[in-house]
């Protein structure tokens, strides 16, 4: 007997090939498995509702799907190389208990729907974790903006010291990008809402699917209609939800190379907690910044995934095999982002800042431009005030880091940071957030 | 007296190095001038409303300015080598004009925040233009799948012929897609719709700026709080305006495979009209689909330039002169992308699908998966009912493509299409930009 | 006792990060074990030349290795999250073993360069294979050009029929590809050939290392100087290699472009060995180019790596953790990289025109262009031939495509395919592969 | 009568339409216009060998595509927006001046391959131009390596202060890796260095071109045999001369990083000459490193260029419409990096160290390492020399930079730099250089 449904008897199956068809599909789908799993339950019930399976056959399989979700949690069932996929594995699971009534669960469906509906699943919880995340760090940086009051640090332009600036500042920035960032996952969340389950391998199949219903049930909040396009939007929605992990790791990466420069024994400007760093076996006072580092590093996983993505999706419309390389670059950049993204609020609360050596970078021509501006609003020439400044340069020695940031009053910045409107936003995030129900 | 002001009197400036500096600044400016010039004017206003400038000197650069606009619009004034980048055209206009008051429209803002607010005024009404040709598109779409009726089509996955599907299916498939796409556009829209004028060079200044004035002025619908932020988001949201329409052309590309395909002499499923084609000098029956193959090409020119955006922005907060060069890509792709998308209306109108060849291409295999689903539907056991229909696999050739279409029912598939539920998001999403005031 | 060297005693070490960055290096660091066993013996056998060991300490080292390499071969040792790396594992081993005297092996040596030996070694043996690959897979299509004979083959552009063009020459622009990218593999192989190790943490030790003594024993062809140079080259041979790789599967994915068209129904050019096809459970008739379709999909695999790490590489001199992650992207784009092209001489044996199925789709427009180079090569003026041409277009029904594969005479063209050539450069090929010991 | 010799009388040609298919073609055709002209020059010459063209005609269309190429260059030809693309520009020049003769400039040959063969003169060209730059830089880098003797400066991993190190190895670092990215270069133009003219459109052409003249005039080393691999290599060579630009940028980055940190109020390191920086307005003492952050940006332009590239060659053999925009991004990459590379001889030469600053970086803790190594080397085991160095902290101050220097011997350590041995490879690159004749 042949080793696959669609194997002619006779016909010779090279090893080789097909385990460069596999490729690591099945360690892939156990990302996907439960949300599969879960899809199918739906689907299941969807058939009774229309009468393809009785209740009694759709209430066993859901019972075999249960116990086969629960084995996956509690390691009994192992997803591994005995079966192709995890749609393998289902079939297989429930043929085995049920015979030819757990056959009938694939009635309606293509595993091109499948594995679409599962990772549309899994898309948008991995987006709901993002949501979380980027709450999480925004609230932690808001913390530390309120309690670093004003301690002054000097503001780089082309990494020279140009204008004063204050610690909070920079924390500042970090909470409002975070809640950007935290939109932007919610938003890309509701973009990819839609439900594909229904859609067979991309034409639609000849039965009434209650397609509301299965909607409704995986909480979706609305229907992805066409079958073509359903197939089309396979590594598109992949791509989207990858868009808003990359959003959030731009910022990762910067706050990690202001980090990288912070700590070198040059800039000297923060110290890390011990849990943060590794330490040398042979220089005992060296701390080297290695998760900083690997955070830093975390965008390009994303962004090669990204580009794997997008040169893969140049085909025509419909299923082909090429859309299964789509799993690979999609759970490895999701993974990883989150897991980056999850050690950011703990790194950022224990972000400690130096003041006194933030204090000693602070120098006396960074209040020119402060100086300049003042001249200039209170009339006089901007050539004369510039002159004027420049030969004045001793005289701003005099000048506090205090008063210029205390002075630095238009909206948002040092002397006027608006936190409140920040937290306020935060807080608008986490109710839309609940709103969507995600 | 030197060139520049920042440049030390006897200072020689290697020439190469200056070119190598400008690049292409200057040209890309073009893109950014008018709303250089519009946020100009509203800064200049602004500085009126806090004392800084009085309601003379305002009026003065106002009037200034909007001629300055007639003169480029007109073609008078030409944006060329002359100037260093168009901050440095204004600056040269207003000063040669009104003297030292040319000048004060400077005082409380950088280069930084001024660039940065032109950009984001070219992101917004750019985004807008997407969301209206995805409107555009879509509706053509429609409107092909109203006039298509049930032509079948058939339905390929692997590029082999699978199932029978519809002509209307395929058109209703991009008509979801740009409905989609056009929404994903609104939404990014919104997100970038924050003000970044009064951030300064990413610090603030010490002037108490009417930051909500300006925002409303300008019609942006938030402050983009933190200086610093307002520096780390250059690229940012760039990128993100790229990802929409990257996601926009993503189905532009799908659509030009498939006419790639559907055109050739093998397939021969649509001809375009000769304005959509160009000729052979030789062959006078052979008809080329540039047209259609540059549109195809229109993908990489977005991918490429966010892979220089991503790649360009592993960098320290703050502004680094690095972020030049996120002009050039972002208006390289932005101006390409939207040429292609414009074209996109007019395209699938001109889709003429060729009825004959179309069922000529209809096998009675296709009609195998309906038949296997009627019978398992119905009872019949998954292996019996797959050797039922290999074995009467001749009695297929007696069904027609029209009774495959109209069984096929579920929501969404060639049997059902719910094209009233997509004009209806169409409707939504039209309503949504015009609240938006996009 | 701490759990690292470095970790200061009653440090707590948050589990969650250790394991964020360790990654997947352990299960990495599988395909670099034995190269690191083997620097690692070359290592202690330097290290006694220099007196740092005993002749008997390097003896019982070499011995311990030897015996770690067989037992990873065979199965009894696993490489698995007992150890932080594969490094780890080798000191475990040693020092188990050994004592004191198998923490020698790192004198004068460390992680940084040996990290760069073992991969060094790594892409050596993977280009060599790459070669291998491309001259077979050339090999294979010259015997396809042979085999072939005129059978002759529509040659399109923009996919629309053009002129006659044949099998074989299809066959041999794949030849010609495969031994330029032979040759690339080949010239890049020896780019990256210099050996790494001995420069330690990037600045080099304070001990009379006899690097040429290590350059010669693990065959490498020169010395890489420069301890900073070393550093710095992490990445940066990685991507040579992947190029090399890179432009061979450019060529895989044009090859299973034209079988994905070929195997259309519509085309019908060629078929495939049920071996390279899978089939559908409901459609006996149905074949799916699934394996052509994976092989077209392989090449963003590499892409998406190269672009992971180009982006990676945005760092200053010098070793930084960020640099671990080279490895995820290398080894999984070397791995599925020369996977692919593994099948490839077994599919291009496999690939079979049927010639009834081209003769049909030549067409008489397709003499169209011949018969006016006849007639401008003979004085006739280009539009009175043009004119022609198009007046006598049914006359050109006529001729044969035999005649017109008979008279493309150009060096190189279907009628003089200068297969010897092409035989030639494949002979140079391999010999310079023997040469360069490779 | 129609504008193109395609276009059916008749048919309306939408201008948009024209504009977007057109694209920048004529203004990149700049790049390639004396490539195209000394091409045809030579095509002409062989079709005067076989007989097609009289030796009066082929001189009189030589002597006047001398006479454009003259103008061309003195500006009194100017090619624009008047020509669909450069083809069209030589086409027009030859038919007004020589009428009916000029025509006969394009038998046998095709756009394809006239395309093609001024690319490959481009591409080799700039390859030449770069093997130039690296050699320059590479000089310069080790002149400076020779200057700056042993003048020691901090070795750092992770950012951090790890060992003493040197400027004359930070300087002998870049020394070898632009000789290494020479090599690249000249084996990279070795590679494309095949003549793709006498392939026509893709099949060759009826006539028995003398391609092995054409190839000896051209100066190629070999001919691009098959046609249908000539127009296969596009992009694919294309896509290789940027990975020698790559490369070589790589370096220029990693430099540019080093300087950006290096010239830090707070590193401090090292000093640019005025004529590299550019100034404040306002802050006299500040001198922001302009050029050093563009150079560090130049890779990602190529970066983009390649990904642009890699995407848009995912397609069957032939030529296809979408190879157009092959040229953007090449010509883009290639002068931008061209003229990256071309401000980095001067760079190095600029580049001032601050011995002061430099010896002030140098702590104690880095001789940890050099102790360690001492003793290990004399028999002390591992963890006891471990725990007196942690013991005998102290006592390292009293240990010099330059004795440490001396001791680093490993060779290529500052101790022992080896830098004849570069130099001695420099020699062999420009040897090998100039027996290429590139």
């Amino acid at each position: 007997m042949p080793d696959f449904l669609w194997q002619k008897p006779g016909t010779h199956v090279d090893e080789r090939i097909m385990r460069f068809m596999a490729g690591a599909d099945v360690e892939l789908d156990r990302h996907l498995f439960l949300y599969d799993i879960r899809a199918s339950r739906v689907h299941s019930a969807g058939l009774a509702r229309i009468g393809v399976l009785s209740e009694a056959e759709a209430n066993a399989i859901c019972a075999e799907l249960d116990r086969l979700a629960l084995g996956f949690q509690d390691g009994t069932f192992v997803l591994d190389q005995r079966y192709e996929d995890g749609h393998s594995a289902i079939e297989a699971w429930l043929t085995e208990r049920l015979g030819e009534v757990g056959k009938k669960v694939h009635t309606g469906r293509s595993r091109n729907d499948q594995v679409l509906v599962a990772s549309r699943l899994l898309l948008r919880d991995s987006l709901a974790t993002l949501v979380d995340l980027c709450e999480q760090t925004a609230a932690a940086c808001l913390e530390q903006a309120h309690a670093c009051g004003d301690t002054p640090m000097p503001g780089y332009t082309h990494l020279q010291r140009a204008v004063v600036s204050s610690v909070a500042t920079w924390f500042a920035a970090f909470a409002e990008s975070f809640v950007d960032n935290g939109e932007l996952a919610l938003s890309s969340a509701r973009w990819i809402d839609a439900n594909p389950l229904g859609t067979a391998a991309g034409f639609g199949v000849n039965l009434p699917l209650d397609r509301a219903y299965a909607t409704s049930e995986l909480g979706f909040s609305r229907i992805q209609l066409n079958p073509i396009y359903a197939q089309n939007s396979r590594g598109k929605f992949e791509l989207q939800a990858l868009t808003a992990v990359a959003q959030a790791l731009l910022d990762v990466r910067r706050y990690a190379w202001d980090l990288s420069l912070f700590t070198t024994a040059e800039f000297g400007f923060v110290s890390l907690p011990d849990a943060f760093t590794t330490g040398s076996s042979i220089m005992p006072n060296k701390r080297n910044p290695d998760l900083v580092e690997l955070l830093r590093a975390s965008y390009p996983t994303v962004q090669g995934a990204m580009t794997e993505l997008q040169s893969l999706l140049s085909l025509p419309s419909g299923y082909h095999r090429d859309l299964q390389n789509t799993k690979g670059p999609l759970i490895r950049a999701l993974v990883h982002g989150l897991d980056a993204m999850a050690l950011m609020p703990d790194l950022v609360r224990g972000t400690q800042f130096v003041a006194e050596r933030l204090e000693a970078a602070t120098e006396p021509s960074m209040h020119a431009t402060d100086r300049a501006i003042e001249m200039t609003a209170s009339g006089v020439p901007f050539r004369e005030a510039y002159r004027r400044v420049r030969e004045e340069y001793d005289d701003l020695a005099a000048r506090s880091a205090a008063d210029s940031i205390a002075a630095r009053v238009s909206p948002g910045a040092p002397g006027d940071l608006q936190l409140a409107i920040l937290q306020g936003r935060l807080e608008q995030l986490r109710q839309a957030q609940k709103e969507a129900g995600l």
